[in-house]
């Protein structure tokens, strides 16, 4: 009998569930992915509350064993498969230390910045709330923080990767990520958030890069819902969506 | 020539400072416990921010080491001192899955709720801020859900720490340093939270067992800081301090 198929439940319009699609396909993990659409809510069904009672993307099933949370599961699926080269998941105690590091850092800075600003300016009319333009313009505050956070604290010098690493952690794929969900605020947005940031676009290129050319076909799908914000809402002002 | 000491850089209002504190004295790890007082602003000093550019509590330096987070910072120094017993940090895969996936949560949930809830409740005035009971509210709506999806979730049946695990992990720690801030907010309003969560009780009285005396030890100092809101705005309304 075939061993079960590890099942991960993604959108790919979702950052997190992005990086670990692209994390699978990268290091070859046999999986299958199982779309959870978040503009059908699909994932308030009873059905996906079964395999992430918190409602959210994405989520894993290996076998009897259930997981949530991007950066657990990202964390587990390179310790538990042998084949994935170790600069993902240092075993390295100061390098992986500073790698959760990043990670930790990530949900109250980079994360909450970018989602609240991406909600609060694009995507809120879709999940049937008012976007909140002070909201916004808190979240923009938060987000411009965090990324000249990143040039300054793990982008010194010519580092190619988070930390200086010479190949990419799971903290840059899951930054990366997120960061790339600026492209759905519309190119007037995106360039004024993230054209100064010289070291952040370098470091995005050379993620896009290692990870080739799993990276841009994750990631063709929110360049679909892109133009359709584009196109429906004029490019100047998807925020009246 | 000695062994230079762990410094830890704390201040015992903040909750992850204090699950740090506690970790250290539980396990007897051998450290220096340095003061960063918030509401004497010294985490904004330049001596602090070489230390933390982040210019946030808690914080270590292990010899030339240096770490925030403190997530981060449990799981190294559960993995970099050999006395401190599995359960903290099970090296089952497993297991250590499930309590990342707790870690990871909180940022964006429990925290998140029982933070702003307290800022913007009780301590905004400290930090130059104006109180905003519109945030206090959202917060308090996140913090209860919190909790609940604590106790549905990981307090299953008789489940005396997180996950059903019979001895406490860093997890718990987190959480539950967390949740003992609530403290500061007075007791009427942390009755009407937490009053009603059985299960959550019960296992933060494990968790106090587990780690005395150290728990009472390190929460004296913000139950001094209690009885000072309450003495000078009167029980029922420090929010008008
Ligand atoms: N910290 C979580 C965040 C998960 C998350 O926020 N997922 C979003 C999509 S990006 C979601 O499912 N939202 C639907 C909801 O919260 O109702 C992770 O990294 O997995
Ligand atoms: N996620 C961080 C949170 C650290 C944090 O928020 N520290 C607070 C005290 S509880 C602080 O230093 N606040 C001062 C500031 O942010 O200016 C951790 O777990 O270490």
């Amino acid at each position: 009998m075939a061993m079960p198929l590890l099942k991960v439940y993604a959108d790919r319009l979702s950052q997190p569930s992005r990086a670990l699609v692209i994390f699978c396909r990268v290091n070859r993990i046999d999986c299958e992915e199982v779309t959870v659409d978040l503009l059908k809510a699909q994932h308030l069904t009873s059905e996906f509350k079964k395999i992430n009672p918190m409602g959210q993307v994405p989520a894993i099933v290996d076998g009897r064993f259930k997981l949530f949370e991007s950066h657990a599961i990202l964390r587990y699926l390179a310790t538990v498969f042998p084949g994935v080269p170790d600069h993902w998941y240092p075993t390295d105690l100061f390098t992986r230390a500073k790698i959760e590091s990043i990670l930790d850092w990530h949900h109250s800075n980079l994360r909450r910045g970018a989602a609240t600003f991406v909600l609060h300016t694009v995507l809120a009319p879709f999940f049937g709330l008012t976007p909140n333009p002070e909201s916004a313009k808190e979240a923009e505050k938060l987000l411009v923080r965090s990324l000249k956070t990143i040039e300054s604290e793990w982008l010194k010098g010519d580092a190619k990767f988070l930390h200086g690493n010479p190949q990419p952690s799971i903290a840059d794929l899951s930054l990366v990520c997120e960061i790339t969900q600026l492209e759905l605020v519309g190119d007037e947005r995106r360039d004024r958030i993230l054209g100064p940031r010289e070291k952040i676009l370098a470091w995005m290129g050379n993620m896009k890069k290692a990870t080739s050319p799993h990276f841009e076909n994750a990631h063709e799908h929110m360049f679909k819902v892109k133009a359709r914000l584009s196109s429906a809402a004029g490019v100047k002002t998807p925020s009246k969506l």
